[in-house]
């Protein structure tokens, strides 16, 4: 089974399409690489990517990204509705098939070393990556943006880990890292009552007292009798899809209020699709494998 | 999305494995057929090979095993412990992706008059392929076997679909067919009491008035405190996997009995497995290409 990593890089250009598409062609000519998806913003001027790969030619993919977008993007010049901190602002490394979280650290380090000498930009390892607590959180590293990071990068808790104790002139500074991959999931219950969704939202989610991986908010529908639990999953493999939904299932029908729906918003990995079939059915010993694409592409 | 269709084509040679393997050495030479399994059998003297590919990768793989499985077989000095009438004795084609049984009985139309024109050999179209309904049954149309064919094929029920009213002297006759993906599941209830996994086998079953496309019957297993519905689902789009195992766990919990865990045997297409998620998880427009691994693969 090969290796499949999915990296998430975003650039400081989102509304001169030439750029993008120069940016695009680079990567797209790597070879082992698919890129899936190209998400130019030009109010908040910014980028994303979605490529999927080994790690071997998710590397050299990163490095032509950056070699192409430094040749364009100039922060001194660069504004939009969205913070950033880098002309390449974030790259994020999360493991899909025959990988770990650990390979993507490993693989974060890697290129991170990579960009900081082939580049002289300073690198902020962040997420799962992160060398420091205070250092996980991607709006706390780029708070002061690029404006602001010719001081901060002198502060002691904000010296990079990689590359010089200097932003670079124009392309500033970048956040590289790992994370597992994060399920947009929203759950739909038949009330018109949002206090209802409000109170299980916070009793589901983790800093509410909930499970670990979720973070959850209620929100009213466009329908008047439906409210909606809205989640982020950002651990699926330990915080299940199955057990949240069953959770909020219970927290609701103690206001005899039922699940009318739920959503998966954007892509999920097929292995979390199999975990919830696997605990619904009870399955005894079922393996990934015997789900017949794999066999066929894998 | 590129089109996927398994064929698991049977020979009659499972004890050389010389032949076996320049049999698979041809199919593997066809430019878009990867060919997942080989499983010779030498006491029933028969070989199965599973392939998957698109119709026109398929048609020329067949004709590849044709003409290899035609210099090695000879029938009148064949034995072995499987039923047979030819030396390539049966061509299935089951739709996985992107395509329905109706471009499979299509494709087994275009192949099976392949096949006559240009080995000589009568092709009888079977299963969803059939052209009366006394020829869908493959057990039904294999009866004689090859020894009794040079009689049954004078018969006027039992005239070929394609080729000539003559067996081949030593590749005798071929079934070419459609039908859809077949899945063996299990579902293991906590009783020691086998009759009543045996009343809900013939309940749910299509024979005993129960699901349309399951076939079923109760089992003991290793467990004397465990006994088990064992079944063919022969149309998982038809009759879902979640639906026969609702009605099972229904119909067990009028005795007081429960599901103790379920076995998918073998190999599952990936549709049926979003099937049980989207039902159990309630799900709103849910779509398989929001499984990651379809946007890297087809």
């Amino acid at each position: 089974m090969a290796e499949i990593i999915e990296c998430v890089p975003n650039i400081s250009e989102g509304a001169k399409t030439d750029v993008v598409e120069k940016v695009a062609d680079r990567v797209r000519a790597v070879d082992g690489v698919k890129l899936l998806n190209i998400a130019p913003d030009a109010a908040q001027n910014r980028t994303v990517f979605t490529m999927v790969g080994d790690r071997a030619s998710l590397k050299e993919a990163i490095d032509a990204l950056f070699d192409e977008t430094l040749k364009h993007v100039d922060l001194t010049k660069h504004k939009g509705e969205h913070p950033r901190m880098g002309a390449v602002d974030v790259v994020p490394f999360v493991p899909i098939v025959g990988a770990t979280v650990d390979d993507c650290v490993e693989l974060s380090k890697e290129v991170g070393a990579m960009i900081a000498e082939k580049y002289n930009v300073p690198v902020f390892l962040y997420e799962d990556s992160a060398t420091a607590s205070h250092r996980k959180n991607l709006a706390k590293i780029r708070k002061g943006e690029f404006e602001g990071f010719a001081e901060k990068i002198k502060e002691d808790d904000w010296k990079p880990d990689y590359g010089p104790d200097e932003v670079h002139p124009t392309a500033g500074c970048v956040a590289v890292g790992a994370r597992p991959f994060l399920i947009a999931f929203n759950v739909n219950l038949g009330t018109n009552n949002l206090p209802i969704a409000e109170k299980i939202a916070n009793e589901v989610r983790h800093i509410g007292g909930g499970l670990r991986f979720v973070k959850a908010k209620g929100f009213e529908t466009d329908d008047p009798n439906v409210m909606q639990v809205s989640m982020n999953l950002t651990n699926f493999e330990k915080t299940p899809i199955f057990r949240v939904v069953e959770m909020i299932r219970r927290e609701a029908a103690r206001y005899g209020v039922s699940i009318v729906g739920c959503e998966v918003i954007g892509m999920v990995p097929l292995q979390a699709i199999i975990d919830v079939a696997d605990w619904y059915l009870q399955l005894i010993d079922f393996s990934r494998d015997q789900v017949l694409e794999t066999m066929i592409f894998e």
